[in-house]
C-alpha cells in the first residue's frame, strides 16, 4: 500500500501526473463535473479513511472555479475521514493581495489561507510566494519551496559575462537578493515614479549600471506583462545590450502573450507552476519543470 | 445616521437597489474590479467601524467569482471593524448539494455555509432553501424567508377552478405541502422511475387525478428546465388541460430558455431571486419581486 | 493488540455486545454509576492513550441521562489521550428537530451534533437519520448507514403480490423513494389535511390505488404510534386488504404499545436500533438486528 | 423598553419570578413541552434579535433534562439573534466533579462549562461553586456571587456565644475560611480516616475544641446528607452542646430528608438555590432567598 | 528510530538530560539565542514532520522569557509538522493564580493554559499543581503526576516517632490529606488570622497537638519562604521539638535563601522541579529528583 | 460617561498619559505588582462590564514581562465582561520575525498575534510594522497607522538641498518607497555582500549617487545600531557630505547608544513608540511624539 494518496484538481493535470511519476505513485481517482448551473460535482473514487492525502491545485483560469474545486476536494476528503490533507498550491491565488495596498481593501491572500483551512486542509505546500511573510497567514503547518535552484541552474548554463540582475520596481528589490547571492552578479534597480497624480505618465531613473550588459529582470510572476515589457524597453533605452526576464509563475493573463511577442525582451525563463497552453508558447519562452521540487517536498512529508 | 449600511456585490445590483428603495436607505459605496488575472479587487469606500452591515449577493453566473466576491466583501468589512455582517443570499450557492447523493461526494452547501462564516459574516438571510434542514448548516444566526406569500398571492389572482398542484418528483413532494395548505387544492405526483440501470429511459406513473385540469407544477428552482419540461409533457399526455409552473429561483441555465420556449408549458411564475437578463425574458415568464420580503426581513433585524 | 477499543454506554448494552461479537472484539471496560443527586460517574478502566476508540450509545430512555453519559464518555476518552473517538449513535437524539418547524424553535439536532463534537468525538456513525441533510449538521467526518437492505431483505422473503408502498404523510414521501426503487412496487400517499384551524379534525384523501392490496406503510421511526395507527385505519377504510408497517427505529413511546396492540395493523417490522424491552414485544412486532451493519461500518474505518 | 430580557427554564420558576420582581421586569415568554419520546420542544415567544438575554436554570431534578433545556434555550436565543446570553446557574451541575478524583474519570464540571458555551451562552453567573478554581473552567466572562452575606446575616441574628465553626472534612477546610474571618469564631476540623482499606469503617479525631459549644458545620451543599449527619453525631459524641449546619445548596437527594429528620442536627440553614419542595420542608430547615443577590448581580451587568 | 523526540528549553537543561537518560533517548537538537533587543531566536535542528514531540520547560527565572521560549518551541514544532506536542511543565507558571483572589484580578493559570494550547501543544504533563482543579483549565489531554511517592519515600527512611503533619494555612489543608493517608500521622493546622485590617499583625492559634513533636510542614511550593519560616517559629513557640518542611517546588525567590538559612527550620525536603542553583544549596536542603517520575509518565504516552 | 476606557501597561506610561491628554480622557485605573517569584498580579480597578476598552502596551524591556502583562490585562478585561478590547501596540514584539529567515525557525510575530487574540483582544492598533504583510497575521480587525507624516513633517522643516534617501540594505528598499514618493528625492542603496561564508567580512557597493550629498538613511527600527552605523561610515567613505538616519522605533538595545555616540551619524530622528530613557538621550537624537497619531486612530474607532 502506498503511504499516501495524491489527488489532482482540474487546474493542472499535467503537473500532477508529472509529480506522480517522480513519486512512483498512481494518481488517485476523483471526478469533477461542471453542471449547466456552474455547480461543480466533485467525487472521490478511492477510499481515504485514515489515509494521508495530498491535493494538487494551482491558481489557473478559471481561477475561482479552480479555487472552489480545491475547497470541495479538501472538504470531501475530510468528510470521508482522511487523516491528513496537504494542499499543494504551486501558484497561490491572490498572492499579491498580501497587504492593504489602498484604504478599504483587505488582505485577500490571508482570507484564501483561512478558506483553505476551513475546507479541511491540514497542511500546505507553497512555491515562491510574492512575499515570504505570507506563509504566516496560515495557522496550519506549511512548507515553502522555491524555484530558485531550478532557475539559477538554468542561468548557470548560460553565458553570464557582463550580466546584471535588475529589479523592475524599487519596492520589490528583495526578490532579487537571493539571486545576487547565488550568482554574484551586480544589481540595478528601475526607479519608476509618477510625474504627478495621473497614473499613466512616469519618469524612470536607472539606479546602477546597465550599459552594454545583459540585463536579467527578476520577478516572482508575470501577469499582464506590462511591467516587464516596459522595463525591457527602459533598459535598452538606458544602454543595455539585451534583456532577459526570469520568474517563477507564468500567469500570462490579458494581453501578456501579445505584449511579450512584441517586446524587445529576448528570453523569458519561467516554470510550469501554472500551465502554459500551446497558444501561449512563444519561442522566446523557456519553461522549466517544478515537478521534481514538488515531488521531493511531498516525499519529505511522508517518508 | 442610518442604523446600518447595505452593500451589494456584483451579482444582482438591481435587486440591491430595489431593496434599498424599500428601506429608504442609500446603497453604501464599494467597488469591485476584475484584473486580467481574474483577481478581484474589492474596495469598501464607506467607513464601517462599529457599524451593522448588510451584504446582498446571490448565486448568479459567474457563480464562483460572485461567491469569492461575497467572501472578500465580508472579510473586508470584518477587517475594517464592522460590528455585525449579515449576508443576504437570496439564491444560495450549491443549495441542492445538501446531502450525500452518491458515495464519494460531500455536502457542498454545508461547506459554503462554513466559508461564509469564515469570511466574517455574523448572520445570514436566506430565501427558500431547497431543504429547510440546510438552515442547520450554519452555526451563526440565520433568518429564512419565503417567496410563498408572493407566489400564492399571484395565484390567488388567477382562475384556479379545476386546478391541481403537481410535484414533478416523488422525492420532493414536501415542497408542495405549504401550497396545498394555503390554496386547498388537490395534489398529484409524477412517479418517474427508470426501467433499468440506464439513466435516460423512464416510465412515468401519474399518482392522483389530472384529467382536464390546470396542472400547476411546484418546485423550488428551475435550472436546465429538463425536469419541468418533461413533466409538462407527461401531464398533457395524461390528460391535463394546461400546465403552469411555479418556482422561486429562475436559474435558467444551459438550454433552459430554449427548452421553455419549445415546451407546452403555458406559464412560468418565478421571483427575481436571481437576475433574469433580457434575452431570457420569455413572454410566458412572470417575474415577481422578492425585494419587499427581503427589505422587511432586513428591517426586522435592526429596527 | 486490537486496532481499536469499543466502549458502550448504558443505553443498549445488548446491541454493543452483539456488535463486539461480529467484530471478534471484547467490549472495553468502563463503569457508569448514578448517584442519588443524579450525577453520573463514568470511569474508563482501559488505557486509551493513543488508541482509536469507538463509543456506542443510542437515544433510548432516560434520554437526557443517556446523552450526558455519551458526552462524558467522549470527554473522558479525550482527556486521557484517545487518538480518535467515533461516536456510534444508531438512533440519533432529537433527529426530528432538524428544521424550524414553528417560529421560535431551534434546530436541536444541530445543537446535539455540536455538543457531541464539543465532548470530543472526532467522527460519528449514524443510522437512517430522519432527513439525510442532517448529516451536514456535523463538522467532523460522519458515516451514514441504513437499515434499508436489512428491511428490504425481510420483505423479499414475504409475498408481495398486490403490495403497495404507502407514505403516511405527503411531506415524507422521500422516505419511500429508495423502497419503491428496490422493490419496484406501486406507490400511494395519504394526503391528510385539516378542515380548518382546529388541530384534531382531518380529512384524508388517498392518492394512488390501495383497494384489495397489502399496504405497507414506510416511515423512519414509530414514536407514539398515532400517525401509523390512524394511517392503518384509513387504508383499511379505503379498501386495503391488510396493512403492514416498516421502520428503522422502534421508539414506541407513550401509549405506542397499547395503540399498536389495538390497531388493525397486522405486522410491524423494525430494527433493534433502540432496545425493545420484553413488555413491548408484541407478537406482531418483527425486530431485525442492525448489529451486522454497524459492525461492518466500524470495521471499514479501522481495517 | 427593558434593557434586557429574562427567560426561565423549568427547573426553578419560583426563583426566576422572585428575581424578576426584584428587577421590576416581566419574565419573557417561552414554553417547554416534553413529548412522549422525552424530546423537549422549547419555543421562545418574545423577539430577541439584538437583545441582551438572561436565562435562569438550576441543577435540580430531573437533572439532565433541565441541563438539556438550558442548552436548547441558549441555542435558540443564539439562533434567533440575541446579542448576548447570560446563563444564570445558581446550583451548577456536576460541580463536585472538578478534579480527577480517581484514575479514569474526567472533570465533568469543565465539560458542562464547555457545553454551556457551545450552546451559545456568552457569559455565566454562578453561585458558591464547590471550588473557586472551577470558575476558570469557563472561557467566557463569568460572575461569581456568594450566599456568604446572606448566611452570615442570618447567623448574626443568632446567639453565637460559645459557638465554633466546624469543617466536616479536612480536605474542605477552605470553605470555612471566609466564615471564620467574618464571624471571628474558633475553628475545628473533623479528621475522619479509614482504619484500613474497607470503605465503611472510620476513626474520627476531633482537631480543635468543641466541648460544650454550639458547633456549626459549614459546607457548600448537602446532597444525601450522610456526611453532615455523621458529623453531627461525632460532634455530640465529642461533647458539643448542639449542632447546626449551614450550606448554600440544599440538594437533599436520596434519603437526605429522612436522615436529616432522624439526625440530632438541630438546625439546617440553606438558600433556595435549588427548589425545596413542600415534602422536604422539615421544621428544622431554614431557607433564605438568594434572589436579591442574583438580581443585583444581573443588574450590575446591564445597568 | 525513536518513537518520539524530546526537546528542552533553557529553563532546566539538567532535568531534561536526566529525563533523557532515564528514557535512553538523546535530547533532540535545538538552539535558543537571545538578541540584544531581548528577542529569542529558537531554531529546531531535527526534522519533526509527522513525529511525536515532547518539550520540557519549567517556570524558573527569567520566568516570562522561559514562558515565551516554551510558546515559540511549541509553535515552531507545530509549524514544521510535528504530529503531537506534549508540553512537560514540572512547575507550572502562575499556578497560584487559579482563582479570583481579589476583585479585579483574573485567573492567570487558565490564561497560561490557553496560551500553551494556542502555541500548538497538544497535551501537557503537569506535576503537583497548587490545586488539582487547575487541570480542568486545559482543553487538551493532560497527565498529572505527583512527587508524593518520592517525598513520602524519603520520609519513610526517617524516624517519624512523634511526628505530626502540619498545614501552614487553614485554607490549604487539602494538600496534607494524601500525606496523612500515606503516613498515618496526626494532623495540626496553623490558624493564622489578622487582628484587624492591617496586613502585617496576626494572631496564631494552633489547632491540634504539636508539643514535643517533630512538626513536618507540608506545602506545594516555597516561594519567598515567609509563610514557612514564620510557621516554623510559631510551631517552636507552641512547643514543637523540631520543624521540617516538605514541598514539591523549591521556587526560593526573593529573600528565601537568607530566610531559610536564618530560620529554625531544621530540614527542607524538595524536588528538582525547578533548578536549585549552587548558591541556593543550603546544607539543610534535601533535593530529590523528579526525573524518574517524569520519564515514566512520558514513556506511558508513547509505549 | 466616556464612550470607552483606556488602560496602560507598565511599558510606556508617559505615552499612555500623552494619548489620554489628546483624547481628553482620564487613564482608567489598574495596578500591576511584580512578586519575588516574578509573577505579575494585574488588577483592574474600574468596572468594564459592557464597556469598550483600549490597552496601550509597547515592546520595551523587560520585553517578555511586558508581553505577559499585556496578555493578562486583555484576559482580565475579557473575564470581567468588557465588550471590546483594542490592543494598542506601538512597537510590536518580534516584528522582524515575520518570515522563516533560516530553516528551523518559526514566524514568531504570527505567534504573538495569536497569543494577543487568545488573551481576549478584539482588535489591534499597530504602528509601522517591519513588513506590511504582518497585518495579515491577525484574524481580528487591525488598524495600521504610520509615523510617516510625523517624520516627513520634520524633514520638510530641514534643508533638503542635495539630499538623497538611502536604504541600508537591498532587501529593505521597500521601506524607502513612501519617502521618495513624499519628498521626491533621489534614491541610493547600499548593496552589502559577504565575500564568502564568514559572517563578518563584507564588500559594499553603493548603488546610486551620494557624492557631496546629505544622505538620509531610512529604516523602520534601530536596535543594536550596527547596520545604521556601518552604513553611515560607508556613505561617508563613498563621498557623502553628511549622514542622517530616520526611523520609527528607537529600540536602542545592547551597545546602540555607545555606537551612535561614536558614529559619524549627524542626526537620528525617531518617534517615542518605545520609551527613550534619559541616559539614552544623545544630543544628536530627535524624538517626535507619536501620541497624536495614536489618539486620532483610537478616536476613529469610537467616535
Amino acid at each position: 500500500m502506498h503511504p499516501f494518496k495524491l489527488f489532482s484538481g482540474s487546474s493542472h493535470p499535467a503537473l500532477a501526473q508529472e509529480v506522480c511519476q517522480h513519486l512512483g505513485l498512481p494518481l488517485s481517482r476523483s471526478e469533477t463535473k461542471l453542471f449547466s448551473n456552474e455547480n461543480l460535482c466533485v467525487r472521490i473514487d478511492d477510499s481515504v479513511r485514515g489515509q494521508d492525502c495530498v491535493v494538487i491545485q494551482t491558481a489557473s483560469p478559471p481561477l475561482h472555479t479552480h479555487m472552489m474545486e480545491l475547497f470541495i476536494l479538501c472538504d470531501t476528503l475530510r468528510a470521508y475521514g482522511a487523516r491528513s490533507i496537504c494542499a499543494v498550491i504551486p501558484y497561490f491565488p491572490y498572492v499579491r493581495s498580501d497587504k492593504r495596498d489602498v484604504p478599504g481593501v483587505g488582505i485577500v491572500a490571508r482570507l484564501v489561507a483561512d478558506l483553505v483551512e476551513t475546507s479541511g486542509a491540514t497542511s500546505a505546500l507553497l512555491l515562491d510566494l510574492h512575499s515570504r511573510q505570507a506563509q504566516g497567514f496560515f495557522r496550519m503547518p506549511t512548507f515553502a519551496v522555491s524555484a530558485h535552484q531550478t532557475l539559477v541552474g538554468y542561468l548557470r548554463g548560460c553565458d553570464l559575462t557582463d550580466a546584471v540582475l535588475v529589479s523592475p520596481d524599487a519596492g520589490e528589490v528583495k526578490d532579487i537578493v537571493p539571486y545576487i547571492a547565488s550568482l554574484n552578479l551586480p544589481l540595478a534597480i528601475i526607479d519608476k515614479r509618477r510625474y504627478d497624480d495621473t497614473e499613466t505618465a512616469h519618469v524612470v531613473r536607472m539606479v546602477g549600471d546597465v550599459v552594454g550588459k545583459t540585463a536579467i529582470l527578476i520577478d516572482d510572476e508575470i501577469a499582464s506583462g506590462g511591467t516587464i515589457c516596459s522595463a525591457a524597453e527602459s533598459l535598452l533605452a538606458c544602454g543595455a545590450a539585451r534583456v532577459w526576464a526570469l520568474c517563477t509563475h507564468p500567469v500570462l493573463s490579458g494581453q501578456a502573450v501579445e505584449r511579450m511577442a512584441a517586446s524587445p525582451l529576448e528570453r523569458l525563463i519561467v516554470t510550469n507552476s501554472v500551465p502554459v497552453p500551446p497558444h501561449k508558447m512563444l519561442s522566446k519562452l523557456v519553461v522549466l519543470s517544478i515537478a521534481p521540487v514538488l515531488a521531493e517536498a511531498i516525499l519529505g512529508q511522508f517518508a
